[in-house]
């Protein structure tokens, strides 16, 4: 169960509304890796944890933090929408300044949400769920909160970048710090994992199963061998139980497909030279009947 | 550009058809973590990529071979469906076998795709590009990569333990190989971009702009303290430069949010005992002419 | 901010595993109408909220006690799905039990998260936030809360009528008369807001703005007057500023459209008579850029 | 069944062109709220309607009419969009009206559907089915067409407040009185259901198989108690059945969850200090039949 | 405009509920190439025509055809829902044929639509609106159609075979006859665009401006050249202006990429060698701003 | 299995950047019709293909070429994002030149991808799987692709007219070869199924079986007879077994619909004068246990 506090973790004003940087900020809100992404993925895993309490509790300590991650980012979105033009598109272009705000508005932040944050990334795509993942399997999943750390870190470096508002930044550099923080955190997670396990996940697959001929091959699939000199083409595999080697020509060791003709009532391709049975409804269902549901 | 040989890169062929399995395979060819992601997702890394000349020839011959992958399992598919029956349900319920076939099936096997693989999951969901990530970063996209062959092969495991038959079961195996290639692949390709740079996407950001106060700090949002016992609660962080520490009571450090009024022209909600000005008309227009476009 | 105590607002336990109810739970945690959506309409609708200070906090509240829905139905899945069995579809074929619930699980409830819930519906399709409003408007926003808490309550209602298990009942019974509360809630705020306001959303747009003539009219269009015998039809409207007519032949009263021929470089259809200009590459060029950007 | 005559319901045409508003528009056609939205939630609502005769044909008048509204908004876009510009963005940079423009249109608008309108909203997403509901139960769908009606009014208000076009606005001030006695209708509708029922959806549901205890109690989940100033919070319920209460310091009243471990198959995260097993095939292979299905 | 007439265009009620069949059914309803398909656009095309007149009235009659067949097989499939049972699974798996039908229903059918149609396809996914086009140039247009009518058709007979209710198979042995009217009726306009412009779409664009050398070349991309065998390899082409011609060994006519580094306020990866400046902020940041916007 | 080569097809280098060209040049990329649509709809169809072997080669002849378009494309608009300015709006707003590139950009090309393309149209929406179709039958699936390369070449004609820059102009060029060479050659291989079957898809359903009386009839549902003038309306049918007919008045042939009241368990609405038994649940239980399944 949850409970809620007035103050935000942290400052979130802007020194002056910037409609249209609001609109890109709302990547970091509602996109692919915002902090809808990362909040809704943390407390997932922490509900269907089947594994040790103290992941348990970890995951949701980080999932309740990014609830208030997604309330200050809300609550800059709408402060820099305040006072956003509405004029006319005639008069405006006459104003480059109000043109260049309304040109660069998502429209929606006046016409639907009002002046408020929309759950929507900075191309107006709303977020769904299948950005996140919770797998039943711990290793697995740190690894996909590692990655969202880090592309969302990006992103809001990225979006520092593009703006001189002290307040924006004053949030933002906030938010790097914390995202710093989340990478060490699910860095330290996974070595912990990968000590007692290993490092492929799942790991508790038998080795005897695997295909082992080509379990540490790299394959050059293309003209030229750049990519033989790589860590990953030599040398010992990160998991310590193989060794690399670089497939200069991979051959293919599979058959060439042949499907078999489907049944008549798919209505596939019908064989070339077999008279179109269309004009000759009598015979056809007749014929029809010994072979499929047709009846 | 690219070419086509006729044979596959390994076998995909069952023993005997199984059209309920047919649908759960979708889920490694369509899906989140499918072979379709991982193809579109080094394909456009590829394309990108504007770092050494190695990485991008190494992304795009993983990217090649998940073109193959994504046919090999599609042909499986193809073969699964074989003589999937399409009797009316009735007489169906009358044949547990023939009925237990038709409810586990997808029903778009047979009336839109007639028997072929489709482009969604195992849930009928459609394959969609957001899945994918290519950030114009190497260290955290390989992260990205990391984490969807993690995933994929945890799925793949999965689907080798919910069926018998021999022939899936060797492709399954030579796939949960690659996997395991490509896990290795690209740990030893973050090993070598983090000695290189640090350990934190993006490692080209400022530290003294980022919020050093926060930078290492676990926050315990929640009653009890099981989350203290990690190795992400104490300690020196994974990056090497900064200390773990726990902050068992976190604070709110930001202020109570509070918006101003929208204007006029948005039509939020009204103050209080401001007089509902719908049934005058002629003064409202006039009031509101003052403060926004309605004109 | 946000903080987390580890005990669930009411018990989520079932007396026995049934995945196959499993899936149909779902559809009150990630549907159109399910916890998911009033959790982060609830949320978004007070971080958003430029109203009363007791609106955004009461708002608050009930979006914070939804995420502790969207917790209680997630475990609740979890235990649902406790020891779904993995069974190939051949042998399952011949226990009917086991293949009825192999026929009627999400197998994403075992391939992709490992039995643990998933924040999709009960057809397996994800939530997105095109399921919420948060518009800026709070009249606007009660009624598409109390139409969120009666479509959910009338969903959890009938998946309360398709199982006898003591355990999902109790808990439904719980969620049952909480979306009573709620919808008593939303109905006690409407009536608030409509009193200080108007009945109409929103009701500041001035009357003599709108087309009076038909502002108050049920036009019938189709075949037959049924439609009359409904207090929609006659006598005062609901805002107390009009009469209901009844208009039995509505005619049009517009005009027919006619749009003009688009410019050349659209290259929409040719008017027939004007000769393709396609194998006349010079003259046709030189033509266009007269008319349009190809140059 | 029906019919089509070539007027259109009311006036659809500007003074004068204006793509970048036509984009605008584009949220009351195909947006969440627009008019595909209410024609395709009555028509199937109609089409699904076991209720009265008067009910059914009442909201297949409704629906009908909303087909004439799709007609005219998407008439009046391909009117706007007449004379789009296409020139090149370096030229356009030069001229600042081309240029507002251009940055302003949506390019699908040009590119795909060559000056017409679109089935997308005014950010170019797509509409989707899941914005309508059709439930069975009139009371809870008459209350999702008043919230739709509301929304949707809200949103042509603030698109007639972003013109001073005179066609446009005359066109507006057609669907704002429209949707006036589209919400009217719909509390008449409304207020006839409650009265032979009761306000609760379902109403049909026993009392005495939901929790009482919680049934009228108003949670306060946040610090502060501004939530207990509204009419929510204390005095009779709505419902006429019960009486609000104020719960400042609401408890958990449910367990701590406690998942069990997952089976073997599911390939989960292994216990510690259990030994991984992907060293040794065959002693685990054996061990896993045991178990599970992986035979 | 458009008015409605109770009775429907045919006959849609099923000698006996069948909610399997209902499941199935929906295809052609809420499908890629279903009914909503098309009758959405056929309206679009129709709204947005700018050609001559007989089309856009050609067009919106079928178009106005279409919405009455969205309402018979909606109606279709409110019948095969009937009675359809809502018992727990635990008894169900005693009775084979109740627990058939419940594996096999679209859960959704029951609780989110109380037994009525709802506009998604047969895996329950929801129709949206990018499976339509209006392209504003009829050729390409009623290409698209003759796909939809011959897509459509498909499944309908598909569907058609699936079933022996007599009143399912006569509803849809009209629906089969008319989709045969339609694509003989896009044929029939494709020819008569044809022969006015040219088979090539679009036929205004002037050809000494497109690629000559590759416009009627056959490139064989893989091993082995059974491709040679068609009527698409050598002999006219079928627009009448040029010779194919097959391309054995097609060659790269193009550049290898060379992309360059982005500048520094991108992050992308850093150039190995480059020390990471993240350590040094202050030297960074004089840095940075020569040549990017941190400042 | 596929191999790479590092040249690309055709150069795909522009004269000088242009991110707000970039973004529209997305379209071609990832939309509807753009190159990742035709590249997986031929892959698909090749891999699923049960038809002649010259067909199978044939398409994944094309399937595979289209994955070098696809990597033209995504080069192009790696290019043109070069140099793409990230500064802030107001100083933006002071020079009309960066200002119109930073509004007409789509913000996710810095934000998102660092300057590298995105797998989604000029809209900024992502690719998804539902733009494609194998069905299993090679005509029906023909004239998919017909259209698909049609409205594919309309836009990157209308794309040709929207930019001077030789560099891009040259790349289209060569596209607009390429799909004059796929329409022919889809229009050939079209020809040649048509005569080995017959025109109407699927060619294999019994005429019998289809209700002939309405199979080649014209149905004008609109005021006025424009239609009538058209090829469709009276005359032979283009499959020549059959004469149009046109139908000024078309007739219902169907019944009026009346489904019947649903079972209990699905709470619809209550008829009136049946008392409502929410207050008395002892009673209702026992009544509602006689008919549904509520125990």
């Amino acid at each position: 169960m949850f409970y809620h506090v007035k103050e935000l973790q942290y400052n979130a004003k802007p020194e002056r509304p910037d409609p249209v940087y609001a609109k890109k900020l709302q990547e970091i809100l509602g996109g692919q890796f915002g902090e809808m992404t990362v909040m809704m993925q943390y407390l997932f895993q922490g509900f269907n944890c089947r594994g040790e309490k103290k992941y348990r509790d970890m995951i949701l300590d980080i999932g309740t933090e990014e609830i208030a991650h997604v309330e200050m980012i809300a609550t800059m979105i709408a402060h820099l929408l305040d006072g956003a033009p509405a004029k006319e598109q005639e008069e405006a272009a006459k104003d480059p300044v109000v043109e260049a705000v309304l040109g660069g508005m998502n429209p929606q932040h006046m016409i639907v949400s009002g002046l408020g944050a929309t759950p929507t990334d900075s191309a107006g795509y709303p977020w769904n769920s299948r950005y996140m993942i919770s797998s039943g399997n711990l290793l697995a999943d740190f690894r996909a909160n590692l990655n969202a750390e880090s592309q969302g870190r990006l992103q809001v470096v990225r979006l520092y970048e593009s703006t001189s508002d002290p307040g924006v930044r004053d949030m933002l550099s906030f938010l790097i710090a914390r995202d710093k923080m989340h990478q060490n955190q699910w860095m330290a997670a996974i070595e912990e994992l990968e000590q007692q396990q290993s490092a492929v996940v799942p790991s508790t697959f038998p080795k005897n199963l695997e295909k082992q001929e080509v379990a540490y091959s790299f394959m050059n699939f293309s003209k030229g061998t750049e990519s033989e000199k790589g860590s990953w083409a030599h040398g010992p595999a990160m998991d310590g139980q193989g060794e690399f080697e670089y497939i200069e020509n991979p051959e293919a060791m599979g058959q060439i497909p042949d499907l078999t003709q489907p049944p008549n009532y798919v209505h596939g391709t019908p064989t070339p030279g077999q008279m179109p049975p269309g004009t000759e409804g009598a015979e056809y269902e007749q014929g029809n009947m010994d072979q499929g549901p047709l009846n």
